[in-house]
């Protein structure tokens, strides 16, 4: 309830700070007999990891995570899982100018108000540091919906400030820092990030997540819709600003006619729904694309409060990200995998003895392929 | 669990079919002692409900909420209420189109899929008449916040299809049935209407709702942040497809230097966070921006399959709202109201007893007032 | 939050106060696809139902239950199932008496400090009448239980003050307004009970409820263990002062060579462990008994004090029931069913692909039978 | 949801199995601002420690625990707060005995059944090691009661097998190693407990658990009431069969005229409630009794069948308590705290503002005291 959980049926509940001793989870519910082990979880948190290009923060963790508990004979028991990271790079530095200064556009201020004081080393519990975690978790996620279900869930960076991938080639995304799928922009890109960091600014990013292979029949129709968790999933992750699923904002300006994906035996016509219609997965592609603003800690002064409320002016130093989206597509990948997970184990326990009439359609007619 | 309940300390859990004997909702969770008649849910449910224009659906509903516990000598006493709203306007017709089809871009196949069957007539619990409860009660919670905490939450409509709402003039919103806030813009949407309705199609819309006198400090840091609970309850509504909170998408090519929102002893200069900072209220006018799909029931025809698989054409009749944005603003208030309120209790429960040294800053610095 | 909803995958939450106009719950997370009609919950909600026999309150009610949503065409949606009953005897009284006053061993105390005032006619909604819809839900469950896995509740008087049940015979339960097992106590049960409506006072009872045919991994194994839900949902009915699962409080004095129930490939050799070992059901019946106080409301006259804290000396008037526990067990069978449903959602949600080469033994090894 | 998170707005998540590395628990949900240290932890966490007398098992482990997160600058943060307790006396042995072989009374075979296979290195999961994390998380809700609230929570052993204390001298209670609190019956028990371990037997117990200076007005009316919460929170606990409030079975065999606690202006006169009436506190003390059952392993050979059905002997060797109510007062106390702490936090978030015109009455009448 004071938020550090995560799902109903799947849960992950996390703790650690940015620059405690160690960041930790438990993920509960589960099912037993997944062949699991630490380095299911390590590629993604790789991924995640900071410190791997010039690009990202300079910070160096391993981020290597230890199996505690719920895991016996390499497979998962069923019951809770431990799971942990210590914190190795928490450099030892002076923290008085941010203690009792609020960065603008960072968590200082509300965490303030909130709590009445904070752990300001580093950003504490509200840096994104804490996403960490989420990838560990979401690994298990995607081991689980993979092995039972065939579902692969991929994400990608399709805007870095300005520049637009126009190309999606799934091969390029990892063969490059920014998990950008059109190689032609990937110079850009760097040539971009380099005068950004010059100019000590930072830069917002668009991601886009989509997960093949889903069934038919995933989410709640009212309230605990697919499609309100993905969003809150999405809005949940650190400096996002927007969600959106399928055709998303650009329904506001499209026809009923253009809109509706027609439905033939072959398949679905179009996505612009983006696989969830009435809150329930369709079957077709879960498409989602996520905004994310651009890193608060910029080394340009500007105009903040101290915690007495007078006026000062505030350099952020330090080792920052000069954009957060470019780390945030594994992040994006674990939040999708855990909403898919949650919902797949909802919908066995009511809809298990289910049988439908009605074949499940293909999941993209002929013309798109 | 089931995905008939919103809120995790102010709940909402409701039931009923758009062709049932009655919709329902009980709320619990509500604080004893506010003063509380049928009358002031009311008033929302009389904007939201349908037949009011002839640019909304013409069915007949007098959408008359009755209180049947929890309020005792006219004010609340804490325990659940329970509201009723029946439904009169059920025309009995031949469903035997809709029974056996899908209609695209609704949710028959994806019910179909899930629970292997589903009261098709007119929708079903899938209908936007299931929001009849959301605005009941929304209107509680509206009502608590604004007696007890001042806060205000206001919405209109920024855009229909291709209209944009240039002004917003808060006392146009109420005096037009899109509540538009640009009266210039009110007789081009009549026109564009009628000529929608004319060809038999649909339109998308967008709606931007506002938050007014929020205190600092609502909101959990990691997973129930305020703007993810936002995202939720906003995707959640039927027709969503996409949500911004403040710079919302436009961040994806903002910089840092320009997206920061300042602080100054006499307030924030900005709101790009639209009034959220690491998942927690900061003070400011919590903004937020939704895309609505255009109505998926149209009188054009399309492809589809029957339930047992096979290529069909359907045209769908009936009365249906040629743009679900237009009856959506009062829906999107009461999703923000609930969310709202119960991140209110929440706070209250976890951090009562804090004092902060810092004072808190006025909802906007000088140049922006 | 605020205590009106039962169970996490098959929820309960309620509403209705004993003299407001309807009492009403909604059931969210039956699976779809159960033949259900108001008959079949109204078996139970007359078993319950108060005027039936001079033993207990003379108040008249039908307490018939509407469905009003989530069936269609005789069988249930997997969507929220609304039921109501409207509350048709509310005589109308004077109740200034007990208006400011507290009634000892009643919740009109604890109402008033935890709310600052309540509904204090006929108890509002701490009266028993709440229970009818607890019925009514649970009839739900029974019958879900019944038919998909053969499981049956049933319950029983096994001691009304002094006066124990000494033979077990079924038949007999439902042959007296006692739910008696033992006809020849019946008689004996008769007499107390008229001379205790002479003297004006009540008396406690014990109620014992047996479920067989459950399948063994209900239950789990920490915190929502099958024994410590069973607890809650007991502990949680009107007037239910202790709690024992198969030996119980007789444990106290077991040596554990006598406790620990044995296995044998024939079955399980006792059942010390009331069907339930680590918290995960066995396979054996899972045996349940409850302690419930006499009913508060007597005409003998006590020591209290007013809603201004001065001393008084109060006498209830009105029907009560002189011993809460007689018709307590069709209640105490309800709640039972409750978890147990609830419990067999939570398992096929996370061990549906479970394979276990062990042999389900039967539920009671010969020499028991 | 697969149940290893306790309670609602203070919860408490665990892992860790007995033999695995590590046991650990996220407490989330404390209020900001109190003063927190391992080292208030330790006490409990040492008076439920193994190996401390020659009654209890002879695993040897410190139990040290570490705060890993959600403590700064020795106060809590608001923030989840992770505790760690690594497990050192993992001792080598060979399991083959009962990897294949369901030890009688255990979880063995149940969790067989319900996960396909276990973790049966000292009962994994099942273990009753696990209750360390509760002892630890309880600690903070102790303290924070104790220093916000003046609760104070304490329990004894009130009956060991056929003997039972007497008198209640709380200033015995830590002075010997059963928590009795009559000094003249503990030569009594250690004679008993020689003989017990002489036979290669086990024995049952009671504990009753005492809050005083609860606040009236926690506690929900109906389904989270707080006698059924703590119901769950004491069933919860391993080898507990029984729970009872107040007069408990006793209540059984009353009449109303002497089970009713009578109000005067100084206070209530006798607890036959236990500080509990209609599910919410009376500000009376809270007086919980609990059965335990006799440890299950124990070194006379018993029947039982193997992991494929087959009838086999079994002698459970080991280390294990004779008497596992023995250790388990410091138990049930933090189970009482974890309740009340969850209660606190849910009455202020719905009824902060309550004011109510009656004085709070003294906890007990003068002739009590």
């Amino acid at each position: 309830m004071a938020g550090n959980t995560f799902g109903k049926l799947f849960t992950v509940t996390s703790f650690g700070e940015s620059h405690g001793p160690a960041l930790g989870c438990i993920v509960d519910g589960c099912p037993p007999g997944l062949e699991l082990d630490a380095s299911d979880l390590q590629h993604d948190l790789d991924r995640r990891k900071p410190g791997t290009s010039r690009f990202t923060t300079q910070r160096r963790e391993a981020d290597e995570v230890r199996i505690l508990s719920g895991v016996f004979e390499g497979k998962t028991t069923g019951t809770s899982i431990g799971l942990l990271i210590e914190n190795t790079d928490q450099r030892s530095k002076d923290y008085s100018n941010i203690q009792n200064t609020f960065r603008p556009a960072h968590a200082d201020y509300t965490y303030n108000q909130k709590y009445g004081f904070r752990d300001y080393r580093g950003g504490g519990r509200s840096s994104a540091r804490e996403t960490a975690m989420r990838v560990a978790a979401g690994g298990i996620a995607k081991k689980y919906l993979r092995e039972r279900y065939g579902i692969e869930i991929r994400g990608y960076l399709s805007q870095l400030g300005p520049i637009k991938a126009e190309q999606l080639d799934w091969s390029v995304v990892e063969t490059n820092p920014f998990f950008c799928p059109d190689a032609a922009k990937v110079p850009e890109m760097e040539q971009f990030m380099a005068a950004l960091n010059k100019r000590g600014d930072s830069i917002g990013a668009r991601i886009n997540v989509v997960a093949s292979g889903v069934m038919p029949g995933l989410g709640e129709p009212v309230f605990d819709r697919l499609d309100a968790d993905i969003a809150s999933a999405m809005m949940g992750i650190n400096a996002v600003k927007g969600v959106e699923i399928g055709a998303g904002f650009a329904s506001v300006e499209q026809h009923g006619s253009e809109h509706r994906d027609l439905l033939t035996p072959e398949g679905f016509i179009g996505n612009n729904a983006g696989g969830v219609l009435g809150g329930i997965s369709s079957g077709q592609d879960i498409t989602v694309s996520i905004a994310l603003k651009p890193t608060s800690s910029i080394r340009q002064p500007g105009a903040t409060i101290d915690t007495s409320g007078n006026a000062m002016e505030m350099v952020t130093h330090g080792r920052h990200d000069p954009c957060v989206g470019i780390r945030a597509t594994p992040i994006a990948e674990a939040m999708l995998a855990l909403v898919l997970m949650d919902h797949a184990l909802r919908h066995r326990a009511q809809n298990m003895d289910v049988q439908c009439d009605t074949p499940v359609l293909p999941p993209r007619a002929p013309e798109e392929r």
